[in-house]
């Protein structure tokens, strides 16, 4: 804001002009305060709120726009703390359209996906994307935990050099166990993001106890993945700022809001959803729903709303800018039938009505990505069936192998087996549901594969491959067969990135994803179809879960326990040593 | 806090390394939380927390200086966020002695008082004062709402070199109605603030309605004064951080704390002092004597505790360091009797025991101030009795003047009497207690003198100077005559700066303050005997208030309606116009 926009503010307010929108005659919801005020005004000038209160008096002039609330209730425009845009599969394009016309009016998104594949441009590119948009959205710069050693932790001086964004709000999250394991490595760049005031966001999955303390020690400011009320009272403690996260991802809400009963101060809870899958998105919205979803939970509506605003706003350095409806302020605000019912009937974002009834008055921008954002699947040539053999040092008889075994969607752990060895070679087995599962390098180590053994996936018959594979620049594949497996990923390739079902040669299923590999750009509702219909696919081929996409994506991810497979072999999170598929 | 020091609290809890400090057994109070947590260790490395919780084990080693707080309480460092500390008379080194026995362990202090009188400099060298203490001291940058034309905002670049120091917070308080009368000329430097991300104290004495809207709207993020209610409610509800005062000046605490009743979100109220005197200091003490009333009020200790530690640090950005117990967090805090008794057994500042009992086992930093600081009193030569006639435009007859009428203590208006002119001089008229009052700039338009007269002071003989006006450069005088007028002026001159009663040419009563002009290096019990002795001894002349010297320096203050006098004249704090002595 302005010296120019602060005075003509201060023109409405001593009479010298008119306010551009005013909603009048509503119940205000006080952020600050926790109070509800009836018979109150919010006049805007330009993007910001010049006043609020019961007596807007001449403020209102002959061409100041009117809305009229009377019987409803005005609270700020919801803040998402943390989520993953780029790991959504829609473009912001899409994403906006329906964040904006739900109530959303300030975004804080993670670039941790663009950096493996694409680096400093590529973050900076889709940054670029979420530019001079109706709502806000920020950025948290790359913490970068991979458990590849061909992903590199940004260099200091970019670290620098993006917190010295305005949009950029803090340094992303930064998991635990790579953390606590590569201290020398990650504390640089922490103390960049302390230097310059910004958030550190923490990741601390089933961290517990000294462990924890150790990691809080670091520095980091955050966690959005407690997922009992005694990991989240744990964090809170520890001076974290907690997230609670209800997304696609995981649904923590019901099992942390218990916390709404144990009389602790909430100012240091903040809903997010981590990211939202595409028919998530479609059919039950965004901030909205995971805010009615508190309140249903029975969340007292103030506090509630507080999680989706101020505390927010407060966190991230944000409170003079938004999370609260005040002189100076940006006007971002929803109006919704009353405290229980988070159903935006308007949404005003920077003063202006960017949606009415759930339809968008205001459209978003669309951005044209670079060309090497949409062309991000580096491979030489194409990859072969026998490029995902897997040979054993003898050529007969048995072998112990460590398989990753899926235990959840999510967690896997190790299983040894013994397995025959055929002319050297170890096959799937199918009827064991003993799979392969391999990840292919497009943008480091270009080409580089590593095929080892996975089971809980389940699927009797195909290959599935995806360009969206988490903490890395991997093409991650899941198969029954080598040909198959091949198929699918040279498939990503022509397509320069998406997800494949492929059964016996054929595609059967597919979401082209060309920014970075990674987004679309179809609409939301084509692209929510074809999620839906290749999840029904590969859930018929046999796969026991919900969203095999995402199980997929966190095979390569650095977070979660505990072993996960990239372009290098197979990784133990725990220490984040490298695991023999054959253990001696 | 560096890398270094954040490994060593990870070797601790990873069990490589013992802590040095620990506090075991007590009930310690989560300020993120709000709960009493009973059987709590608290383990301090170095000046930083490493573990808090119920099972510090192995963490204590052989070495661990170990104190046992079974049955008491412990809460963190206490904060003030605002106070004027060279406008207290005291050094520093006799502050810190004071408020680090009682349990303070943050104070961010205002530094317009060294500015008018010695630039830039001055502001360095009472900073360089203030740095490497036992306890944090931090400050704002001096926001400089002035009454005299002499004393200039400061320029642009000063105010971002002071923004970019890490101990200053923010912008000084901004007077509103001097503010709202120059807003080209403060709004450039509140911009400097807000691009700092740093903090804008504000100072919205009276403001109500569009007024105080059109002020927030300037973006000032605080304001310490309200002092009642309904003017609390009203701040909190606009987005401000409302300090409530508890010093010197004044005391709002008992006014205000209905606000705890009225379920409001505390979250945005912190507990500030604004300055305390010296017999104040050395008698009641400092923040743990504001938290004490504020308990004694009624407030809820949890929610009090709170306006005095963690809402402060989140306020100024210091949440990562200090407000809390918790890993990474520098070791502050205090071991009690109980939450509703704040009586400091220990304090412990960076992980260092400071004081036992009200004893002090640190000792704060003598700090040896520059030439110029203890030279600042620069008037050409000796003033004369003859400099303080008041001549009229005419030899005899009548004249209306216009009179500086003390209303209560600190407020006054504007009264116009008839006056006698005898050989076309305005005399003092001490039965109907008419008095002079003198500016005299000593820094900036050097020697300059501006004679009024005032009601309401009602001394019956002598006069008063000080060195001590706010938000000026002036020595302020009253008196019964000229001669003792001159001479007292003369006498603070000699000194170096001071206080000075002087009856029939006899020095009565005097108090040196040769730092700045404006505060002394005696011991505090010595400099409360003499402030006790001199406010009695011009109470005994006939003041009818409490504090003299305070009422005296806030004469040249810009922000106390309604007439001020500076060494250019009459001033309306209403419109910042210039007033004629004699109104047409």
């Amino acid at each position: 804001m302005n010296i120019d926009d602060r005075k003509s503010l201060i023109n409405v307010l001593t009479g010298k002009d008119k306010a551009d929108l005013a909603v009048v005659d509503a119940c205000v919801f006080n952020v600050y305060t926790g109070e509800l005020l009836h018979n109150h005004s919010i006049a805007m000038k330009g993007e910001l709120i010049a006043y609020v209160g019961d007596a807007p008096g001449e403020i209102i002039g002959p061409d100041t726009v009117v809305i009229n609330a009377a019987g409803r209730t005005v609270i700020p425009g919801l803040i998402d703390g943390h989520t993953h845009l780029a790991d959504c599969k829609y473009s912001p394009y899409e994403f906006l359209k329906r964040a904006m016309a739900g109530g959303t009016t300030t975004v804080i998104t993670e670039t941790m996906e663009p950096f493996p594949i694409a680096g400093y441009e590529g973050v900076a590119d889709f940054l670029e994307a979420l530019k001079d948009q109706p709502i806000k959205i920020f950025a948290t710069a790359p913490a970068m935990v991979s458990i590849s050693g061909n992903v590199k932790i940004p260099e200091r001086e970019i670290i620098k050099n993006l917190l010295s964004r305005a949009d950029v709000l803090g340094l992303g999250e930064a998991y635990w166990q790579g953390v606590m394991q590569r201290l020398d490595e990650f504390l640089p760049n922490f103390t960049e993001a302390m230097k310059a005031g910004k958030s550190l966001e923490g990741h601390s999955a089933g961290a517990r106890g000294k462990k924890l303390m150790a990691y809080v020690a670091t520095g980091v400011t955050s966690c959005h993945e407690p997922i009992s009320l005694e990991e989240t009272v744990d964090r809170l403690r520890l001076g974290l700022h907690v997230m609670i996260r209800e997304g696609s991802i995981r649904k923590d809400l019901a099992a942390t809001s218990a916390i709404k009963d144990k009389g602790i101060d909430t100012r240091r809870l903040i809903l997010v959803t981590d990211g939202v899958n595409p028919p998530e998105l479609l059919e039950r919205g965004y901030m909205e729903n995971v805010l009615q979803r508190a309140i249903d939970l029975g969340f007292n509506p103030v506090n509630a709303v507080q999680m989706a605003t101020l505390n927010p706003a407060q966190y991230f350095g944000l409170d003079r800018i938004t999370g609260g409806l005040a002189p100076g302020r940006h006007g971002d605000m929803l109006i919704i039938p009353n405290l229980r019912e988070i159903r935006a009937e308007y949404v005003i974002s920077r003063g202006k009505v960017i949606a009415r009834g759930g339809e968008l008055i205001v459209m978003p921008g669309r951005y044209a990505f670079s060309h090497s954002t949409l062309n991000s699947i580096s491979i030489p040539g194409k990859v072969r069936a026998a490029d995902f053999l897997i040979r054993a040092k003898k050529t007969s008889g048995q072998v112990n192998a460590r398989i990753i075994d899926l235990v959840t969607d999510l967690v896997t752990k190790e299983y040894i087996t013994s397995l025959p060895v055929i002319d050297g070679i170890i096959n799937v087995d199918i009827n064991r549901d003993i799979l392969k599962i391999a990840a292919i390098d497009r943008a480091n180590a270009r080409g580089r594969i590593f095929t080892g053994l996975f089971r809980g996936f389940n699927i009797k018959r195909g290959a599935i491959a995806s360009s969206s594979a988490w903490d890395s620049s991997d093409i991650i594949a899941v198969g029954t067969n080598e040909e198959d497996m091949a198929y699918a990923v040279n498939r990503v390739h022509s397509i320069r990135g998406g997800a494949v079902v492929c059964v016996d040669g054929n595609i059967l299923s597919e979401i082209p994803l060309p920014i970075f590999g990674l987004m679309t750009d179809i609409p939301l509702e084509d692209l929510s179809d074809k999620f839906k219909e290749m999840t029904g696919i590969i859930k018929g081929l046999g796969f026991p879960f919900d969203d095999p996409l995402l199980t997929l994506a966190t095979l390569t991810g650095a977070a979660i326990p505990y072993i996960r497979i990239c372009e290098e072999g197979l990784i133990n999170i725990k220490d984040g040593e490298k695991l023999d598929l054959f253990p001696s």
